[in-house]
């Protein structure tokens, strides 16, 4: 509105100029006949002056209001500009790529509330199932030099972040996963597909981890981890002796569970799940308010009015694990370890600021609030375009964490950053003629496991 | 230059205004004695209206010109600038972070010519010493299996991609890696750290396989791959027993490279390095040629001057590694296997447009034309502003080898793309009460090797 009515305004202005000129040259007409020639021609001339200047705000008029002073923009910024247009050309062309032939590409339609949604067809001889596979497949075992097979399963969406940004800390934080994985000899699937479009979101999760369940009889634990959780503790290994009798390992409080019924009191974005029937079981309990559309939204309301603190919002996976684990808790918690001993998930805000300190005062392996396991930077939201947090403090935090991560890494050879803020590295052992000494001394699996080394 | 000129001649017409009033009022007031009061009020009021025009018309160049007329943008175009803004303020913090008290902290200053680089200080036991500690180590032993331990090397710059969207490609291409490493048992580091400053960009993979080697003495093979390059061959593996006389292969042409001398004859995107003596011997033999500045440049004179078809610019590793292997052949070439009977490198450009093809007439595990191990997006340039092809095809052909290997990944689940442009899967299988059927039908690793399981 406010271009509108400038530039009505400068229309008016430059639309008022030929009355001012007719104006002047009746004024000046009406003394024409008293003036003498030479007046004539200077007047002539005012007009001609007063016409271009005319023709100038018109152009100006035009270049600010539409732009056209891109045309003399620096070259490189025609070319940034190209570049970009084309790249969201061709990603709306990806985007948009639908099979009309296929019954099952339909987007919109939303479950029919009076079906109950499943994953999937009820498995119920699973942990027999599964008993037998391993029998038959020795060279597939489930333990590994006595320790149980790990996956850890991750992801994010396939499309490129609204915000530029969010594809590099993306690819940073899978870094980081990628190095605690080698260094602990478990292995990691990136997940990028949406396996049930009724699922989407935060929901996704869970047809993920059945589906990880029965094509990997193999693995014992999968170990689900959100992208935007970085592992800070580069030497802590899960005690995973410590849950033989349980199925699930979720970081929480019991009192905030069971006393208030907190919609925070557990965290979904770093826990274990072991491949068995029960895990199944839970799933298919868990799944039945995650179908998008009216389903989610009406049991967004039941999770906002039993659970404390819950704002008003479609149904999550968290709120909703919450309020079963709750109300259904006799048939469920006698497997579920709620921990926190240590931090499986390590809320951010209350950790970024305290690294140098940790630093100073403690050391790698401890896994809790000293040298937190994982920094999980919860509502950042670096692949989106509105967090709950200031854009500068989630990136410079997120910065903070990686670094501070990757020195624990960067040590073995060596190295480590500058700061904690700084991507470049500085040397902090010489190079050496002996360089198998370090490797006795700094390789983090030589400290954690003698026999980790080959995962045999 | 042409944004210049426009506003220099505004910025004339602007500053002549005033002489041109100046010479009005000139003009006019010589007249003054000659004309009545009731004109001398309209030439003052036409005045009035000029100065209210020059008013007009500078607003308007500032508008145009420093682009104020963004003040009245949509709400939303001032959210997403703000964003990028603060973005890019705080990676420009980030980015700025120097040591001024640290004596490394040094950019900009070059080597010295008449100094020859090292890698580091000259080791001349690896063999040896590293043949002893695996004797000590046997809980790390280089062989698992009967499969020499190969550890994937890969990386990218630490600082966000100039091109937004190259972060989201070398995300994909990562998780493309972690796919083909989990089901091959191949341990991976992803490096975002300059090691080494003097040999910056493509050169830097040398300091760092050097370094990974002495950290790893448990690592049989360093295999390097550019962060551009897609694994689109999920079920090939590597014939290492073919190379146990070796001690690096590399895919290239021995023609191309001993007949030609041609500057493509080898590719160094993707390529084994032993770990042992004589690969740190080619690795100190190659490095020379790397360090940034007057010896890079000189280097890349007579690496144009010597190589068939080589542009002018400065010296590459891969041209340095030819230069080398030419004019030292006796020293290097009994070690150097020069490989093309499979894509351990494949240049993009004439397999994408085959996939279709390729799914229809042939199948997983072949490697060579007929179904590539690597398609290698050699000159796309994601991250950076300046590729070698435009943009269009290079970011399609990217997705269209990323989903063609994720379909061999998705198989295993149950699914696959619903075209290779789309990011959408599609279920080909339906769930089933047995799922384990499915595994010993399409796990990969199943087929490939029937101890592979365990990695054990």
């Amino acid at each position: 509105m406010g271009s509108d009515s400038t530039f009505a305004a400068q229309k008016r202005a430059s639309g008022g100029l030929p009355t001012t000129v007719a104006t002047a040259n009746g004024v000046r007409g009406r003394a024409a006949s008293v003036i003498p020639r030479g007046r004539q021609i200077h007047k002539t001339f005012n007009n001609i002056k007063i016409t271009i200047l005319c023709g100038f705000v018109t152009i100006l008029v035009l270049r600010g209001t539409i732009g056209l002073g891109n045309l003399v923009s620096s070259e490189s910024d025609a070319e940034n500009q190209q570049l970009i247009e084309e790249t969201n050309r061709i990603l709306a062309e990806i985007r948009s790529d639908k099979d009309p032939t296929d019954p099952d590409d339909q987007t919109g339609e939303f479950l029919n509330p009076n079906v109950t949604y499943t994953l999937g067809p009820r498995i119920t001889t699973w942990d027999e199932d599964r008993k037998v596979w391993l029998q038959k497949n020795p060279e597939f075992p489930n333990y590994v030099n006595g320790k149980p097979r790990i996956l850890l399963v991750t992801g994010s969406p396939p499309n490129p972040c609204d915000n530029a940004i969010g594809d590099h800390y993306l690819l940073k934080a899978t870094k980081n996963k990628i190095d605690y994985c080698r260094i602990h000899g478990i292995e990691t699937v990136y997940n990028m597909a949406h396996l049930d479009m009724e699922l989407a979101g935060y929901w996704a999760k869970l047809p993920l981890i059945r589906r990880l369940m029965l094509s990997h009889p193999e693995v014992e634990w999968i170990w689900w981890m959100d992208s935007d959780a970085l592992f800070t503790d580069m030497v802590f290994e899960i005690p995973v002796s410590k849950y033989n009798e349980y199925n699930m390992v979720i970081h929480g409080y019991p009192d905030l569970l069971f006393d208030q019924n907190s919609w925070i009191a557990l965290n979904t974005g770093s826990f274990l799940f072991r491949n068995c029937q029960w895990s199944l079981d839970l799933l298919d309990a868990w799944a039945p308010m995650g179908p998008k559309g009216p389903i989610r939204e009406e049991a967004g309301k039941i999770l906002t009015a039993n659970l404390k603190g819950r704002p008003a919002f479609e149904a999550d996976d968290q709120s909703a694990l919450i309020y079963l684990l709750i109300s259904q808790k006799d048939q469920w918690m006698n497997k579920v370890f709620v921990e926190n001993s240590y931090y499986l998930h390590g809320y951010w805000a209350g950790l970024v600021d305290r690294y140098e300190e940790m630093i100073e005062k403690y050391h790698p392996g401890l896994g809790d609030e000293r040298w937190p396991f994982v920094t999980h930077f919860v509502g950042c939201k670096p692949c989106g375009s509105y967090g709950d947090y200031p854009v500068e403090r989630c990136l410079k935090s997120m910065e903070r964490a990686f670094n501070f991560a990757d020195n624990q890494v960067l040590n073995l050879y060596g190295f480590r950053h500058r700061g904690l803020v700084s991507p470049n590295i500085k040397r902090i052992r010489n190079e050496t003629v002996t360089p198998l000494v370090n490797v006795e001394q700094f390789d983090i699996r030589h400290s954690v496991h003698p026999s980790s080394g080959s995962r045999s």
